[in-house]
């Protein structure tokens, strides 16, 4: 056995550990398969156990592509979900925050160092991604895709979404067919597509039910919990309040449990309550949640294996895909008494 | 000025345009500060127009070195607080998840990929750390920075961690002060030295006040909602309930919240609550959470920068760093009736 040495072992001191040449050293290395099996589990063997690592080869290609995934700011716990989806996907991923890098030298300008920085890709999840952007990011050839735009992009950038309008359509079904019939809706800020695609879903299922829509009962707010707060307590200081209210967002639906609470209205007694995106802290709230389901990790792993797509230079079968959202009831809906 | 082309601007095609020789253009591009301001405007504002982006020189330094942070899995909302601060130290930085790994073809040896992808060091934050990984990252010489792991780190690898123990205190101190004297602990799973070192807070807080400790009013369980809603559970079913809990986790707080919900109890009006780290969603929980501030991201931060010192060759200053907690008041507490 060679000594413990304080340095790399190299791959002379494997051969002459493991009593082979060192060309068959090299071959189990490189994964050649023309060496006995038992030669190549003893090389294996002690290459583990000296933890060799072979040096970066000049131009060798890295397993796993090293991509950026691009955020407006890392201040939800929206962004992990999505992370760990992207991560499962085969990419290697650099986490990119525009709000991190507008305190760096380089300054706000994401695309030069995503190409100075030698990454193959990047997944853009922001709103802030200009037209200068498109227009570099099409010179220098990376491939991108962007999940959820708030605009749908052009149909050259490829995109993955959810199926807002299905989902706030399955919400307000599930509220009518628990008895309510004054159901408001909380949307996002009016320019979002993701949002009107909700708020048309809800009017769809009023519709079908034969409930006359009440425009008093739509309201925009942030995607915050602020922005569901305040809309509640407007909501709920109306003449004829809503027994039911459906949020643009979990973070949103926390803020019109808040309202609640504060109007000293029991969730679901009084007031029936549903979300959407189904956060991890959708089902800790009290009473949990009831939620519609936008799957971020399956939008984070069907992103990364669009780009892994379009790095290996294939074409893509669809420019845009939604994944499907489903409602999941817990405990703040109930039927209307 | 130079035709826009397809392909890349070169820096000839840029002195032409700017009307100065080329090594003037290659001064200005490498921060050389031997040019007329006027010239190295005119100069920039070009390389700005046309994208120009320099190609990566053999063996120059990247802006920001490029390192792995690696979680045991992406799981939780507690990671995008630690990757925010993370990426404002100055390091590119690349998320990894041992749990992700492990459906990768080179599997769970993060360590060895870690060196083949030419990473300059790594943050640890997981308790997978293992001994025998700790004595290849030693023989990598690669630098490592470990945040609050759960065993205390060899006095070899630096780390960062929170005042678990002063954050114990002061949370227990507070209800203390509003008149609790039947103040039950959930701690996090026994073996946690964050954990035990929160107890102990909790215990000396008891000790000054004069008030007796009570075995039966001390829990452990996951950190998790579960662990919370359990241990709760079997508190408030005691024959002489607490009237206040001290949670180990802010998930494990909002369990507490649950269970007291599903008893009937109000709270603040019957039962206080506090919980641990203050992740955003404390400030939506119904009533918001009075909890412990832990500060990830500011702990991500320092654990940037000191890994930045290592990269750069430096001696840290301290091997283990512990940032301040602080109490931050909210609704979920209140004097004891």
């Amino acid at each position: 056995m060679p000594q413990h040495q304080a340095g790399r072992p190299t791959l002379a001191s494997i051969a002459a550990a493991a009593g082979v040449s060192l060309p068959t050293v090299s071959k189990v290395v490189n994964g050649k398969t023309d060496v006995a099996p038992a030669t190549r589990n003893r090389v294996l063997a002690l290459l583990a156990e000296y933890d060799y690592v072979p040096l970066a080869r000049k131009g060798a290609e890295p397993e796993s592509p090293l991509v950026d995934v691009v955020f407006t700011a890392l201040d939800s716990p929206w962004a992990v979900e999505i992370l760990r989806g992207v991560t499962e996907s085969g990419l290697e991923v650099v986490v990119d925050s525009l709000s991190a890098r507008a305190g760096r030298p380089s300054g706000s300008d994401w695309v030069q160092s995503l190409i100075a920085g030698g990454r193959r890709g990047a997944i853009v999840v922001t709103s802030r991604l200009t037209a200068a952007d498109q227009r570099r990011l099409g010179r220098s050839r990376l491939p991108v895709v962007v999940i959820d735009p708030i605009d749908l992009p052009g149909p050259e950038v490829p995109s993955v979404g959810a199926t807002n309008w299905a989902g706030g359509m399955a919400a307000t079904e599930h509220l009518v067919e628990l008895g309510h019939r004054r159901i408001a809706v909380i949307g996002g800020p009016e320019a979002f597509l993701c949002s009107r695609a909700r708020i048309d879903g809800y009017r769809a299922a009023l519709d079908r039910a034969g409930i006359p829509a009440d425009p008093q009962l739509v309201r925009h707010g942030n995607f915050h919990h602020d922005g569901g707060y305040e809309r509640a307590r407007d909501l709920l200081a109306l003449s004829d309040p809503p027994t039911a209210v459906f949020a643009g967002s979990d973070e949103q639906a926390f803020g019109v449990l808040e309202a609640a609470r504060q109007a000293g209205l029991s969730v679901p007694g009084d007031l029936s309550v549903v979300g959407f995106d189904d956060l991890p802290m959708a089902r800790w709230s009290s009473p949990p949640l009831t939620t519609v389901r936008q799957p971020l990790a399956d939008m984070g792993r069907m992103a990364g294996r669009m780009l892994l797509e379009l790095i290996n230079g294939n074409d893509l079968a669809s420019q845009r895909v939604e994944l499907a959202t489903h409602l999941v009831p817990r405990a703040s809906t109930a039927r209307r008494t």
